[in-house]
């Protein structure tokens, strides 16, 4: 592994090289001189969660975050039963692979429903028996605010000051919030929130927002200097905010996909250090 | 033109029915019994601002909004100059045709521009040398808040809050803002914002907001009922907060567009009548 300073606190989320399996990624971050990963529960079940505990440990790499629990807007009884079971078992996977926190990603509007508010407090509701399940097994759970475009269909929490609002009901080495570049960006009170979020900030998150969105706007996040966000002011806000974790590199993007994934690592390392960890 | 007073506030905004001039859109508003309309710069244009005043006029509609000024965040002299020239205008045309107000849609980053807080700063710039050209004229400008899907590209205000932060710099008759449900439904402090801005709301539009968006999202916009926004609070809290104008629907969509717009005025009419008058 590279002992490149500059990349101490780089991590790859494995959406990033999505046609990786774990053993790949994990390859290609010592490769590439990563030292930390952010996993999917998908392909981690596709080996086993004690298979990919042993991979990243032997590889000496840290484990960023789990991607992820949340979808817990369900209205009904057995929605909301079903969403807490496979949050258990998130946390429980998220333990056993020493994961720095588990993402939540909470979920938008049941189908039909127009009562943004009911959904809201269902989350907190969820959190409120997640919790203490969480902090037992020693897992952090983080609250993603997703962008306000996926409101509707994917995260009722739409920006860090909401997800603040309900992460501070909790401790806060039991309830975090990821800030996500993509995501926060275009928030006028981003700064303020960031500071306030403090060592509640359990994620750092980072990719490009590009325009024109895509067909499939999932797909809008790109690699670092392919959009608009400006990340040297971000990055340091977060570190102001007492923030010394991992960021880590989230890219959802046809284009990226498509290429080599050590090319992708060598473009997102360059673009790392130019375009991020400048001041 | 029909008496029905549940119509009383209602108002087609002319993008609804793009493929109808002026006169048209006058004709099929006095049909259906809608008496107001939302105009457009360039169908005016078409036939010329006097025209077009008549037109109106002589139907007995009022003009509930100029749709549009704007695009103020230009960095270069000559963008900005130009930028404040056209604004000029459409402010005269405004006036003209006896508008409730000027709708500012006020720009994206300017290309390769990752300054997001320049490019705000231009726009409160550019309004302290049009608000006074527009008061003298008796037009009323609107700031329009975007959905944050769009900051990159059209719009660097995205809340209600911040375009109330621009506006607050000017008397109220001035400067207004623009509440639009596509674009504030999942802010979670909407309404706040909405209490805060009381009268200095100088346009309430509405449509509702789609998923999938479609490739082009700025066609996301839908018939209300055929999405996921609950519409009679906003109303309710636009009309508590002081608001008492038109309410105007403005959707830009192809299935919409592709419908004979006296079919759209039909299900406009009769939703807006079902779904967003109700309490």
């Amino acid at each position: 592994m590279s002992a490149d300073p500059r990349l101490a606190r780089l991590s790859l989320n494995q959406r990033t090289t999505q046609r990786w399996s774990v053993a790949q990624a994990v390859d290609g971050c010592v490769r590439a001189g990563i030292p930390a990963i952010g996993l999917w529960r998908e392909p981690v079940a596709e080996i086993g969660v004690p298979a990919a505990a042993r991979l990243v440990t032997d590889a000496g790499l840290r484990v960023s975050s789990l991607c992820r629990g949340g979808f817990l807007t369900a209205a009904d009884d057995a929605g909301r039963a079903a969403a807490l079971a496979d949050n258990r078992r998130a946390i429980d996977e998220a333990a056993a692979l020493r994961a720095a926190c588990l993402v939540l990603v909470v979920g938008g509007l049941p189908p039909g429903s127009r009562d943004l508010a009911g959904a809201r407090q269902r989350v907190a509701d969820a959190l409120a028996e997640l919790a203490p399940y969480a902090a037992a097994r020693g897992v952090r759970l983080a609250l993603e605010p997703l962008h306000p475009m996926y409101c509707a269909d994917r995260a009722v929490l739409s920006t860090l000051g909401q997800a603040l609002d309900v992460a501070e009901a909790f401790p806060a080495e039991q309830v975090g919030v990821v800030v996500d570049t993509f995501h926060v960006w275009w928030d006028p009170d981003v700064w303020r929130q960031i500071a306030r979020a403090g060592t509640r900030i359990a994620s750092f998150q980072i990719c490009d927002f590009l325009t024109p969105l895509p067909a499939d706007v999932l797909l809008g996040r790109g690699m670092m200097g392919d959009g608009h966000i400006d990340f040297p002011p971000l990055r340091r806000a977060v570190e102001a905010a007492g923030y010394s974790g991992d960021v880590e590199v989230e890219i959802f993007n046809a284009e990226v996909w498509a290429t080599h994934p050590d090319q992708v690592l060598a473009t997102m390392t360059a673009r790392y250090v130019d375009l991020v960890l400048t001041d």
